[in-house]
């Protein structure tokens, strides 16, 4: 593994669109008691079930503790890797590298800076060194070189992009205080697409109502293929929802891509407010100095959250009336792919769903 | 990864000899305080040395606790794997799974039971958990299927083979109380032929002096093709090692091979012997229990136990007189490969050697 300071966009790297064809999936196993309720048995279950449905069609790595390696290995099927590394918690796609790739089928990552969705200002958990040192050591595993981009604090989860040189995300997120307050809004766009090797940034505003990550791209709109995004949808002009989805509509509406094409938006409704239960609060443990959550607490639930492997889209249930709707909305927007939804509360309690918990590798040739 | 209850031998697999082609090699960073002294500096920096000749003609890849991972990665090269994987020490000859290869160019791996040389009777640590545990998760790092043996006490380094059906190995560590006291000498035979998918067993009695492992046949005798063998050799009738030499010649000198092969035996002269010194001793910390290394320790130094790479021999120099002889031999042996010299006494004091401290994984077709 080189270590590489480099520019991507110079190198002739850049992110393709998670509908391209991916070597394989990461997911790193939950564990830690604040997040996860209850021993995260139930979490696992649900883990369990994502990885398994990755798998039919792309070689899933399963990252786990030293202490949970056992159980892990027990509750995966054997097709799936399980293999040691430490980390704080269990969100794949926003510390496991951005993956790249050339046009000669080599691919490359890359290593930002994780701190935790805003560090000191408004992250969610401390330490996070574990978490942060992943991508590296991920880039290690597979024996590739990786670009250090450790001055720069990004999640995976906080862009998408359509591999023909357009990256979307929101202003909430990446403007947001707790990452690179003392660069501005030009400079982090340059950055971006230096990185990412891409044209052009589209810029929502927001994201998902009480969305802790602050309001990732990835809950609320995705790229679906080149030109095509869905965008998670609310008729009820009193959720708060309302606003924030109609706001994206409208910037999407009038937007076009790095290739000059308008955008076809699909909306995905959301599903009913869903909050936390007591019996959930109840099974979670605090380390010290955190909030204690409360049933009060909406949570961030969206059907945007899905992951797209090799033959399949893996989307989030919630035993609510517009999971069926949801699933035929994308069952019509990804005619070859089969859609397997799953019950997701277990994930979406931890703070994200299907896609915060994935990284693809994309497709590539081993030399 | 498969786990399998059924006998390799049966199933078409071997051990193949260490000759062979090889796929690559595993490595364990050192650590614990009370093997490698003053903080493992030195031992670093040796286990580097052999890392990087190695990684000359196969794939090395090192495995280490998450403490070390940094420093392991600044003091290895970048063609060098480095990756985490939780040990209690350093010996991956011993843990490292002994791998298997059949005529289709699969390979597959045993995972033994290891007991730290000894479990409660005379082993030379505890816990070994981690240790006992990495078989396993090296063959999912592999992603291959791996042999369940745990019903049987063995380290990698207590046996060699020919790879044309022969094993050898010694009487004072297989038949020792601390590893499988109730079986049968017949019994051991039989599970060392199933598992290595060989037809015969040559027992030497002893190993090298003060040898802590009970004497592994890897300091003392080693194939170096199909009939042929090395030996450590004393001249010198008032050092302990003159007669254990002489025996394991006498019984050699009389001894056929699966094939019937008569053996061709190379002497291979011992160093002078080696102590611990002072400093080195003051440079170690204790676990509980453990008893305190002195200066009038005599190490287990032996030029046998080197390393087959694909393109050389990496073995130990002492800065002795017989270093230089040593390798005119070894260089007359393997007239194709280089052999390369590395200067291993702060190997030697965690109390094994190069041998000891790698474990090659055979050529194999990636599916």
């Amino acid at each position: 593994m080189k270590i590489l300071n480099s520019i991507p966009k110079n190198d002739g790297y850049y992110m393709p669109a998670e509908y391209d064809k991916h070597y394989g999936c990461i997911i790193i196993w939950p564990e830690r008691a604040d997040s996860w309720q209850y021993g995260a048995v139930k979490a696992r279950k649900a883990f369990s079930e994502v990885a398994k449905a990755i798998s039919k069609s792309e070689k899933v790595t399963v990252l786990v503790n030293y202490e949970a390696y056992d159980t892990a290995r027990e509750m995966l099927p054997e097709n799936i890797r399980v293999i040691e590394m430490s980390s704080n918690d269990s969100w794949a796609r926003d510390y496991a590298p951005t993956f790249l790739k050339n046009d000669k089928g080599k691919i490359r990552g890359i290593d930002w800076y994780f701190n935790a969705w805003g560090g000191l200002y408004d992250g969610l958990y401390f330490p996070w060194d574990k978490d942060n040192k992943m991508a590296k050591k991920i880039c290690d595993l597979y024996d590739i070189d990786i670009y250090n981009m450790s001055n720069f604090v990004l999640e995976g989860g906080s862009i998408h992009v359509d591999g023909e040189g357009t990256i979307i995300t929101t202003e909430a997120c990446l403007l947001s205080k707790g990452r690179n307050p003392n660069m501005s809004k030009t400079e982090i766009e340059e950055k971006l697409k230096n990185c990412l090797g891409a044209q052009k940034v589209i810029w929502l505003k927001r994201g998902i109502y009480n969305d802790e990550t602050n309001e990732h791209i990835d809950n609320i709109c995705a790229f679906v293929a080149p030109g095509e995004v869905v965008l998670a949808w609310c008729d009820d002009k009193n959720d708060p929802q309302y606003k924030m989805s109609k706001e994206c509509f409208n910037i999407l509406s009038k937007e076009t891509d790095a290739k000059g094409r308008k955008l076809k938006i699909h909306k995905l409704p959301q599903p009913e407010p869903i909050y936390m239960t007591k019996h959930e609060c109840d099974g979670l443990i605090n380390f010290e100095g955190e909030p204690t959550r409360t049933e009060t607490e909406r949570l961030a639930a969206s059907y945007v959250n899905f992951y797209i492997s090799n033959n399949a889209i893996i989307m989030p249930g919630f035993n609510d009336k517009n999971d069926i709707k949801a699933k035929e909305i994308l069952k019509n927007i990804f005619k070859d792919r089969e859609i397997i939804q799953i019950y997701a509360r277990d994930i979406l309690i931890g703070g994200g769903n299907i896609h915060c918990i994935t990284q693809q590798i994309p497709y590539f040739k081993e030399t």
